[in-house]
């Protein structure tokens, strides 16, 4: 840099114009115009999603390990960020990126974005945040509504009533489900006589107090991982959240969750457990599925706990009547969380938890002198969170632009590419789809034809012996195997082809259950994906696994003909190395 | 609206438009021009600084109880924003706003926000978030060498090996604050023999395995409300923070934690209570005071306990070597946290936590199938967080184009500015200022002269017997009492004003102690804030006391002459009604 330049921005004049917004915003412009090439540039690009370049390599360009010294011009910088950073992003938003909740948002967002930076409103106090605070209370209130849907007088009156909170804007679900679980806990162990509560008093005190052993959460085998989360930040203990199995339509097994519950409840003495929260999932994240929603609110009030959906996925589908039947049972949940960056199409990222009972969210209400007075109206009193940004804007004004019936058209869309993905899928013949689509979420495999029929065969046998039968077992067991290992193969060759992008996991709740077997998993809401994409996805994804299977087909042919051999690419999914994905 | 408009916007065609960055980019920049002028109209406003509408008002605007149906134009609803949203927001950015730690921000963090919206990555997982995740990883080296400072070697190490963590990024302080302490708790009851650790088996079970009947924290009288609601969400219980009092400089008295420290290692049997953190505080949010860190350094390694400094305010001051004085002994805390949207100018809202040991955030890693699997490189195994944005971006541009020197730059114009604010209230004579500051927030009261005097007079009054010295102490009780009072009055009149802010709390350790003493806050980061503003603001306060004081004068000169009566103005504190702020 030359030494007047550097002057000049190393003066505080320099650096006291940076805060003003430009009389003249041609500097804005200038700046905003650099930036849209930018990112048009970046979405443009026929290149990969995940950008070729290694992790070794980027770990190599962010090596700086002091903080610099020296100012540098904006646009300097900018420059850098083109290059190093918007250059080597995953493109979220590309059409053929279908595996995981992220989509391209409306332009709009930017803008939305720009106006939230500008106003810089902080939510915990209504001292720095006066009409963003009603804003966010009443995009908290059109939630409760779709989810509980009370009378027009009950909004009326609690909606902007700063004496309770019909719910909390969060940095996003695991927020949520921790805020949800919190409440829960408060209830589970609440002040009585001398016991203060479990708030004031620890988990100690509280299950002393009561006389209990431990306290569970019970939720399905495809909770989120926040969940477990959760429970180790409150101090129940991971082990105890306990995973009911799931179904093979991947929810809640609810035989077997009444079958826990009794036996919980019949522990005596110093085997008593609290049943602190039952979790429903409406839209798991791997399979998209819904739980029996009527049935867990039926168990949970029979128990009397507290009943938690976890909808951060699925919940803004609630915007549109036809998906609304999924969700039968919601209304009676104690607390629903849903997510803004994902059906609602808002950036990075915001959470709703909302409360049946207003009056719920009072049992965590903090007050500190100098921020958020006892007395006063502040926001900051519910949440978990101090500090935060005005974010519910976005989906507050996304409602506004595209209204529900938008939404029902971009849902309508995420359908029609998850019932087009699957046909495609059946059409191609190699591939097995291992759930029936709910929510826009599809899992499926890659199988040879010969080998998927194999296992059907094998699976439609009638009338064989024990030995018969377990000899059918093992050799299902053996392929599934092989067949994982072909998937997480393919999953890898995908990522390194980089034109199209699927997430992969691995569940056990498949027709092959109770055997984990590894899925591509594709999430399909984006609303720039179409048919063809779809069609070329596909197609990349059977060239590939077409190519791996010679590697894989002999230790195939040997389970076939049932010779007793370790199969040597079994170790795939224990992914080694410091830069494994 | 016109009908052939509205089914121009209900059609998918015309939302699949929005998803698109627009191939010529006119639109876009239209609606950026319009935000960039209604942001312009906002800030150039002579008009108050929180608008004049009252609470009830905004309540009524935004009364909607149903998410709309139809969807609108963007520049309606931009249109709408404007009018109802930015009219009616708060301007923390004005120079005249000097009562919360929000300042203006530098325009170019608008642009950073455009840039991560549009990249829209999720920091939790690789797949999402690529360069991001080594960009985030950079920043906190930086962060983690100005509080360290381990060998350049060290940081080539670890900065960016996947399988540690040198710290997270989070939400904001509090967040960081219970990051931290949940790492401070399961390094107090880590797996032993066939315990599991409290991660596992919950605070009852690591309370009975180790013997203890309780986990502490200890903090100072001005520790934050986040740490009791951590202790609180952590299971361990409000009751269990142990608040050590403020000296008369507002640092936690080192004398009264050794006793506590004694006191509590002296419990046995039943009583045995585990240290769990003992937190100092580097730049407290009422009066920026910094703890003394070497003494609570040393109280913690003796005791054998994780030492936390909450420097969310303060900790960016490190980037200014003249500042790093005030941080001593900080390197021998175990975590650390600082807050981006205070001292580094960001938005809303960004923080970090540091931990010495880059080891430490691995006893609370998580996996999950789907998302952060075990073996991968996901930033997300070590958050409490889940989806986050790429924020990280701000602080990390924004060092680079402010530098260190910068930030010198604006930290030297905040010392002058509390160092001028201090003048001018000590030049106008009735006010009373009650902190030697730190970290540029100052805190006063409006105290006409004469009773400042006085007050002055009784303090240094010597020789005197016990009653007299009673009958003194009654009578600054009284007067203080009354001057309580006028101050929340007059901030109350400060708000109707509303042509300039400062915030207000009441603290227990100024000179009057143990006397509850209600003070003026101010916090002098923004730079556009300059002498002649700092001049209004006073002359403001000082013409709007004065005008308040008759009204208090006679219950002062009653308790000047030692009448005993009940002042009927000390309700004050009692703010009731539904919009008393």
């Amino acid at each position: 840099m030359n030494p007047e330049k550097k002057e000049i921005i190393s003066s505080f004049e320099y650096l006291r114009k940076l805060f003003i917004m430009p009389d003249s915003p041609d500097k804005f412009i200038e700046f905003g115009h650099q930036m849209l090439e930018t990112i048009h540039d970046f979405f443009k690009e026929k290149g990969g999603i995940h950008s070729s370049i290694t992790l070794p390599e980027l770990s190599r360009i962010f090596d700086e390990t002091a903080v610099p010294d020296a100012p540098n011009l904006i646009k300097d910088v900018l420059a850098e960020i083109k290059l190093k950073v918007a250059a080597h992003s995953v493109k979220v938003g590309s059409p053929y990126y279908v595996g995981h909740m992220t989509s391209a948002v409306p332009y709009f967002m930017i803008i939305l974005e720009m106006i939230i930076a500008a106003l810089n409103q902080n939510q915990v106090k209504i001292e720095t945040a006066k009409a963003s605070s009603f804003v966010e209370r009443e995009l908290v209130a059109w939630f409760h509504r779709l989810v509980y849907n009370r009378t027009e007088n009950y909004y009326q009156r609690n909606m902007q009533n700063p004496r309770v909170a019909l719910g909390n804007v969060t940095s996003g679900g695991t927020l949520s489900n921790l805020n949800a679980l919190l409440v829960a806990r408060e209830k589970a162990f609440p002040p009585s006589g001398s016991f203060p509560g479990v708030r004031e008093a620890g988990m100690e005190k509280a299950l002393r107090h009561y006389g209990y052993d431990r306290g569970v959460i019970l939720v399905s085998a495809r909770g989120h991982y926040s969940i477990r989360k959760a429970a180790s930040i409150l101090g129940l203990g991971e082990q105890n959240v306990i995973t009911i199995p799931a179904d093979s339509k991947h929810r809640m097994d609810v035989r077997g969750l009444c079958r826990k519950v009794d036996g919980l409840q019949s522990g005596k003495g110093k085997n008593k457990t609290k049943i602190i929260a039952i979790v429903g999932i409406a839209g798991n994240t791997e399979t998209g599925s819904v739980d029996n929603l009527p049935k867990l609110a039926e168990v949970s009030e029979s128990v009397g706990t507290h009943f938690h959906v976890d909808a951060a996925w699925g919940g803004a589908a609630l915007l549109v009547d036809e998906c609304r039947t999924l969700f039968q049972g919601i209304d009676r949940a104690d607390s629903v969380c849903i997510d803004a960056h994902k059906l609602l199409y808002c950036p990075m990222a915001m959470g709703m938890i909302l409360f049946k009972n207003e009056k719920d969210l009072n049992l965590i209400k903090q007050s500190s002198q100098y921020v958020i007075r006892r007395n006063s109206v502040d926001t900051g009193r519910f949440t978990i969170e101090g500090s935060r940004p005005f974010d519910s804007l976005k989906p507050w004004a996304a409602l506004k632009i595209i209204g529900r019936e938008g939404y029902g058209l971009l849902f309508r869309r995420a359908r029609d590419n998850t019932d087009t993905f699957q046909e495609i899928l059946q059409r191609r013949q190699n591939f097995e789809i291992l759930n029936s689509p709910e929510l826009f979420i599809l899992i499926y495999r890659f199988v040879p034809q010969q080998v998927k029929k194999q296992l059907y065969k094998w699976q439609a046998s009638k009338r064989l012996s024990e030995p018969e039968k377990r000899e059918v077992r093992k050799k299902i067991g053996k392929v599934n195997h092989i067949i994982n290992a072909l998937n997480i193969k393919l999953h890898k060759a995908l990522r390194l082809d980089d034109t199209t992008f699927v997430s992969r996991t691995t569940l056990e709740s498949t027709r092959y259950r109770p055997q984990h077997i590894t899925v591509l998993r594709s999430c399909l809401i984006n609303p720039l994906t179409d048919r063809s994409i779809l069609e070329e996805i596909v197609k990349t994804q059977n060239r590939l696994g077409m190519e791996l299977w010679p590697e894989f087909e002999p230790a195939y042919l040997k389970a076939l003909n049932g010779v007793r051999k370790t199969f040597a690419g079994g170790r795939g999914e224990q992914e080694q190395g410091r830069w494994a994905l």
